[in-house]
């Protein structure tokens, strides 16, 4: 078992935009990230290939994947079959996953006490998100404080700490922040370059 | 989708005796018990065998069974392959499950959201596994608050409640409270009782 408690994090990598944006901004501050996917039926299973290609070319010190079949409790329309609507409407939308963020947090929470990794990452962001309950600054909050009292780390009077650097990021920032600068946008450059072939891509 | 919040509950069921007496106890509060089980890689899958058998002994209003594989993410002698020692040392336990109640405790709040339950019930118990980090009141109350930001209930005004009846009980006044009172234990007794034979259990 590591023991570099603080240097090391878990990076929730869902194979968008906005987690391999966020790990790279883990990365960036000096932390070996390791990338966690939780497979939880989701109907785009092509979110995981893409998730652990990003993991690859990002270099994460490990890559995981955790089953967590969340179909078996439905009530979303990204796993059950509920149709998603073309438009937005009010309240809370039908592709919100119950409990979700809880979910894979509780996992990344697991496997950083076994890590000894004291740093949680994810993409959760309360801007484009609005209506999901648990994309909010007081949910990130809150699962920090369980996060130190659930754990080893908590009791041996360390400190888990629950980062989510989108938070208040429009996806326009995040576009910003992410484009031209990430292993995944450099590599893809390189290929252009190597192959002699002009890059049609603008970056930010 | 059932509305009736506040009278449903989902109970976890490990298949022993704790969350059998958790069960029972919920059920005589009047509420409708939805009993689920996570199958997290354990290496007695014997326990999930009873839980199934008591869910249906105990009349749940359905049974669950989501698999989340900790195995993945090790460090327990109950997922891993590490011998438990047999005495007791000192410092948390090597059978402690990293984030373990976080993680039942998180997929047991999805589908209570799903079934428009705003209970939950586990088994956890302070007196017994003082050793485990998340076994203690401060972290089934940081649970609570979590569950209340996490979900659409806490969201609406409603209040989701996170219920460990048996936190404050030794070992034995959970053998006096379960004894000759629950299903199991009634079903057992009327099936000797049926065939005609001497019923040699001596209940509490």
């Amino acid at each position: 078992m590591q023991t570099d408690l603080g240097e090391s994090a878990v990076v929730l990598l869902s194979g968008g935009m906005d987690s391999a944006v966020v790990f790279a901004m883990a990365q960036e501050r000096g932390l070996r990230c390791h990338a966690l996917s939780v497979a939880y039926g989701q109907r785009h299973t092509s979110e995981l290939v893409a998730a652990a290609g990003l993991a690859v070319s990002m270099q994460a010190a490990s890559y995981k994947v955790v089953n967590v079949d969340l179909r078996h409790i439905g009530g979303s329309a990204l796993t059950a079959d509920i149709d998603v609507p073309d438009h937005g409407g009010t309240g809370i939308p039908v592709t919100y996953v119950p409990a979700r963020n809880t979910i894979m947090l509780s996992v990344a929470l697991g496997w950083a006490e076994v890590l000894g990794a004291a740093e949680l990452y994810c993409g959760v962001n309360a801007v484009d998100y609005s209506g999901y309950p648990d994309c909010r600054p007081a949910f990130i909050e809150a699962f920090e404080r369980l996060a130190n009292l659930a754990t080893k780390a908590g009791v041996e009077g360390q400190t888990m700490r629950v980062n989510a650097p989108l938070m208040a990021m429009s996806k326009a920032d995040i576009v910003r922040e992410a484009c031209g600068h990430c292993d995944a946008c450099r590599l893809r450059a390189e290929g252009f370059q190597n192959a002699g072939v002009a890059d049609p891509t603008r970056y930010a």
